[in-house]
């Protein structure tokens, strides 16, 4: 089917890309002998994780309990559930590995722990990663922090709980400024997940995994040694500011919004697209980047970038259209009703407005893909 | 069946703060013996639309034609879907119109008049709403502009349209500073409306239609000779930024995203709920507003408002809590596991980051309405 044939607003899947950017990743962990993770909250997708399964993946983290009963469902068993456990949620993933699966959860406080271990859930123990503290970024425990060894006894000695390991996630590497900085990053994200993996250790605790995690610093992280596995996510799809960034190159995107043209506001020199704040996400977090790209940057129907053109505002469905060096808008070339693509700022975000993925191949539509939002 | 039982994150809405939002406005423009069209760009609920039905509402506005079809499914049948019509969407509004119902389209440009006029459908005549920019906030034309006649002209020569009236958004008046500045805007928006009907009937074309919109203009705005109807939408609900606006209270808000403390992170002084962009969306409107409420104000389970505490950072399932004065946060008082309510930013965006609404009386609850999101 041709794109043009589509109703607009909807998502678009750039195969190639998708797959270049899967098997970029998949060569250098096989190389590193260190196994993938990834993350598999910014593609959503039964296909998608088919796809990085046939590079290899054979263990996947999610960010919801949703991800997890979807892709138990599928067959994909060796589930991390990123998001620190609370008493019922414990219930539900206890109940998906009744059923056959092996859905890990983590935990970082005290007080968590001691919910958890009050929560006696039947069948197999759960898996249980401690989350590291790696850069004061979000949530984690520090290798020096008495709670760390707390927190470890008592999941240790819980019989419905399992240590599994230590896992970190550098979120700070969003903000680096250049490449080596991204570098130095994943060094210390290695080192302090290494170093609590080893106080576990010498406390007599097992910790079989060290997983560490970003597309950042798995990107230009080097080294791995000690580290199990990496849990990268966005680098499916990548993205705008991951391209800012350095990650990737604005062609390897794989997602984009189809939207219309479906009026012109000379007034204030823009063109408006059907594609608002709601099919583009309100994430505007290329504005803390040099090159902010407000709700998006614009590309033709077929791929092309259209270089001097961004999303400048949205309303819910409207999104506002107009020149980046403010020079006037050639209205003409962008009749109503022609199709224009938008670049998300954040692939994660801009995904989870919808509920399918339409493959493209070669600038025809072939399949359609699902995926799963919400709780 | 109690709060506590919810699965988190999800959306409740407050049953009594609804009835009482859509009463009040109901009861304005009953009083002044104009239309009202509720815009359910923010319910997207057959439920909502049952109760503002229940209170004299007849006719409604969409934002997309998912919802037109899903309200035309359930037996709503005057709808104006306010985007600007393109060919192919034209064809959806008309296979809903043979089917019974009388769903209206809006036209603000010569391109796109001349692209409708090219799509003959069959079916009775599609009415066509000329959109009037009485700010220069969005999209429409100017009464002086001789863009209008032309278009009025195209769309009357075409025997499947039919011209059925103007309507306005005043969009600015979510700028304004005082309450006397939205009455400004709201005499304006009305003034230029009606000259702009005045200048159609001045040309021998038909008006019937003179339709204003925006919650704060239909709120605060008066007078209303010659409009035929007001198309206000996010009252039903209210947010934070309704309520820093002036048009309600935090008290009047009916929506709120249920959360769970899922961990704590003492180094930066905040707690982790598991409401994070995705949850709440990531607009973040009432940043350009003096009270800045971040990604949202927290409320206890039960609704009392917990004035010290923002959500003051998200990500894709984190939600970063901490308090608004800066002062050292007291994280006993909320353990891993605590239920907390999150009043949003924007309603419209929040609500669309969710399937149903979980529908709260008396702190119980008491039923479950779904929403259509999508396109």
């Amino acid at each position: 089917m041709d794109i043009g044939n589509l109703q607009t607003p909807c998502l678009l899947l750039d195969r190639g890309r998708l797959e270049s950017n899967i098997e970029t990743m998949a060569d250098k962990f096989k190389g590193l002998g260190v196994a993938l993770r990834p993350h598999l909250k910014t593609p959503k997708s039964v296909d998608v994780a088919r796809r990085l399964q046939a590079h290899g993946a054979e263990r996947f983290t999610v960010s919801t309990l949703k991800e997890a009963e979807y892709f138990a469902g599928a067959g994909f068993g060796d589930l991390l559930y990123a998001l620190s456990i609370v008493p019922d949620k414990l219930a539900r993933v206890a109940a998906l590995n009744r059923a056959g699966s092996d859905v890990a959860v983590c935990l970082d406080t005290v007080d968590g722990a001691n919910a958890a271990a009050g929560t006696v859930v039947e069948g197999a123990p759960v898996r249980v990663f401690l989350e590291v503290d790696v850069d004061r970024h979000r949530t984690g425990l520090r290798p020096d922090e008495p709670r760390l060894l707390e927190i470890a006894k008592i999941v240790d000695g819980a019989a419905h709980l399992e240590l599994a390991g230590v896992f970190a996630h550098a979120g700070e590497s969003y903000h680096a400024g250049t490449i080596d900085e991204i570098r130095e990053q994943a060094r210390n994200e290695q080192a302090l997940t290494r170093q609590t993996a080893e106080v576990l250790r010498q406390n007599g605790f097992d910790c079989p995994n060290v997983s560490v995690g970003s597309t950042p610093t798995a990107t230009f992280g080097e080294g791995f040694d000690g580290i199990t596995e990496a849990r990268p996510g966005v680098y499916v799809f990548q993205d705008l500011f991951q391209a800012n960034l350095g990650v990737c190159t604005v062609d390897d995107i794989a997602v984009s919004v189809l939207a219309t043209v479906v009026t012109h506001h000379p007034a204030t020199n823009k063109l408006v697209i059907d594609a608002g704040g709601l099919a583009l996400s309100k994430d505007q977090m290329t504005g803390s980047q040099d090159n902010d790209c407000g709700y998006g940057l614009l590309t033709d129907a077929d791929g092309s970038v259209l270089a001097n053109l961004h999303v400048a505002g949205v309303s819910q469905e409207h999104g506002y259209v107009t020149t980046r060096d403010g020079s006037s808008l050639d209205t003409a070339a962008f009749p109503v009703g022609r199709k224009l693509r938008i670049l998300p700022n954040h692939a994660c975000m801009t995904a989870a407005a919808h509920e399918v993925y339409h493959v493209i191949e070669n600038g025809a539509v072939t399949d359609t893909w699902g995926r799963v939002n919400g709780w």
